[in-house]
């Protein structure tokens, strides 16, 4: 069997983002924040809401028909693209809207007083927030499953932790500030072995690796269409048939009813149930040909050119004074560190002059920071677009920055 | 003073979406149902998607600072629109997603059993079915305001029925089906007098005539982008800033929260309370672009050509037997009638064929249709780029339709 064909051209050339007002090279390391956009989507983006544009499931003009089949399309590009059914599908605002549809329509019907949810010490606010107001809401409690101590979540801690009070697992599928990736399908056997169900936040693994729901054996997949080189204003739940069917409604309006009366309103199957309103028509359509761009290139080709780069950044980081890296070495393609007594917004800005654009904070995931005991750190997260030239560049700043800061 | 300038170009060549695939005009009559786009806006969003990206409030790198600007000054130019302020302005899904956020932050908060909603018998779904599930949630009940015989929202009967029980009053500002506009400063005399606040449904006002919510004197305002010829995935939710500071939120997740830890999350302050995760950024900055673009040509310009389109739409459909034109005289851009026997699909497809594209069916208005004895209404819609040709191409096809079904 022959290895996939390498995608040889320069990716960066199909991304107009990638270059400065210059025409400079870009050195954009903040894919995981949101990715840059191949032509293809804008391009689909820009047809959408032009020649091609109409409502969807209304019209019964051929324009709108069409736009349907545009739309139903997408919906079955993206299932196929998790390895899901289309009727699995329901498109969101993004993953975090994802998440609250889940803890509102699922976790209220499904979680009382008493019940317990684990999460990790190193969830993205998104995966954390959402819970705490169900907890609050039905009198459920949260579960903290800690971290080893090359920060990945601990299963062994939560396989101890887990009870028949717990009803839901929700972890994040890739750390999105450290790259660990979690084994998922134990996750799901550990889940699964107390009645609880497994929530995955994909919004980090499904731009960096294959996913197939079936074969992480989770309940619920989220994630976002920016990350993956979408548009933004659209993302994606992906819930197990069965479990989709049971959910009641969360928001109400039009295109999620069966019949509207002031007496007695009844509802769509799923997935219309929760498509309430006018759905992001365009963001779809562009989100589909996101998902079409990736898998020219193949997630697994991804992966391997991100873990090179993540590799040879971790190799030169370790080697330098008074730096710490965090994460496991197998990061998917995160790498966060600290460097010295240098404030990751310094280095940040000083970066930013010479065109390497990585990201500074706190990275909306505040828990993990305490455990870490930094206040922020520095994050440089590659894409598909991204090079050793990239990686070089960073280097270069760094050691620019070091100089700067008197730290040699 | 002298009168404004009409804007005499062909405004149809500002629209992509307004020509068939063969470079024909399209007689697009939807427009209640979604408004095409004019290059400016997707030019505004190519751009944004394309050299401009980046994403907002967190990078520490100038393109995103450049970002972050464009979505606040977006928030800035729709609080204008609508003569508000931009600490008023939450950007939301649509306003679908709008209607539903005060439902849940708003009115869990601040409904308990006993208490009653007002509602009008003419209401969109979205405009119903979320104040259905939030008062089956606290015990609320639901009253349903008549229409006058031409078809407006009798608000005699409204006082007649408010009492110091209600605590909402939700009503469309225009309605989708029949364009009748709603007395909408007597609507919030009204309903202030017994301590109610008013919310105004603005789908179809926003597009079809100033707007200004201080004039209105409502307390929560909601419209969607692409009714008024920008995105679709995004709209906005206005809401008096004293309330706004008081809601609770609703979805929780990043960048609408201070500081999260397990034990207590507490939140940021409006509006990016209610903006959890990461926005739809290129879509507020192409909604800024389509007010732009209406502000320029001058929404009582586009609301007095409408105007004329109606009521010659109006006094030849009136001359044809046995056709109803419902709604009244003074409608805003919007047209329903029935005619005879002929099913509003038949019609629908029949003028397909001769590039006519009008909405059949029940509009998300169910118990309008039930009130008004019809399954089903066949409407013509209009937007600024609509024409007499328009008006021509339509009557022509109804007499085609009423030939081939036998009814002249």
């Amino acid at each position: 069997m022959n290895a996939p064909a390498t995608i040889d051209r320069d990716l960066k050339a199909d991304f107009p983002g990638m270059f400065t007002p210059e025409g400079e090279p870009w050195h954009y390391l903040d894919t995981a924040a949101t990715a840059q956009k191949p032509r293809a989507v804008i391009d689909a983006m820009a047809r959408a809401l032009g020649e091609d544009y109409a409502t969807v499931h209304r019209g019964v003009y051929s324009r709108s028909a069409q736009m349907t089949l545009g739309y139903e399309t997408a919906r079955r590009r993206i299932a196929e693209f998790l390895g899901g059914s289309e009727d699995e599908i329901v498109f969101t605002r993004g993953a975090t809207e994802a998440i609250n549809l889940v803890a509102n329509a699922w976790g209220r019907a499904n979680l009382k007083a008493g019940d317990r949810i684990l999460l990790s010490q190193l969830e993205h606010h998104s995966n954390i927030v959402p819970w705490q107001m169900l907890a609050e809401a039905v009198g459920a409690e949260i579960d903290v499953c800690p971290l080893t101590e090359d920060h990945r979540i601990d299963l062994d801690a939560a396989e101890a932790m887990l009870t028949p009070k717990h009803k839901l697992v929700a972890l994040c599928h890739v750390s999105n500030v450290l790259g660990s990736v979690l084994d998922a399908p134990r996750a799901a056997e550990l889940a699964h072995g107390v009645g609880a169900k497994l929530l995955l936040d994909g919004c980090q693994s499904a731009p960096h690796m294959t996913v197939d729901v079936n074969a992480l054996n989770c309940d619920f997949y989220v994630f976002s269409a920016h990350k993956l080189y979408g548009p933004t204003g659209i993302g994606a739940l992906w819930t197990r048939g069965d479990i989709l069917a049971d959910m009641p409604p969360w928001e109400g309006g039009g295109a999620m009813i069966d019949r509207v009366t002031f007496e007695k309103t009844t509802y769509a199957p799923a997935p219309q149930r929760f498509e309430a309103g006018t759905p992001a028509i365009t963001e779809a359509i562009a989100f589909a040909a996101a998902a079409d761009y990736v898998s020219e290139i193949g997630m697994d080709e991804i992966h391997a050119r991100e873990a090179k780069l993540v590799a040879k950044l971790r190799r030169e980081l370790t080697a330098m004074n008074d730096v710490r890296v965090f994460g496991p070495e197998d990061s998917a393609g995160i790498v966060s560190f600290a460097i010295g007594d240098i404030h990751p917004h310094d280095l940040g800005t000083i970066l930013d002059e010479a065109n390497v654009a990585i990201r500074a904070g706190h990275h909306c995931a505040q828990p993990l920071m305490d455990y870490l005991g930094v206040p922020a750190t520095a994050r440089a997260s590659f894409g598909l677009y991204s090079t050793e030239a990239d990686v070089d560049a960073l280097l270069a700043g760094i050691q620019r920055t070091r100089k700067i800061f008197g730290q040699t």
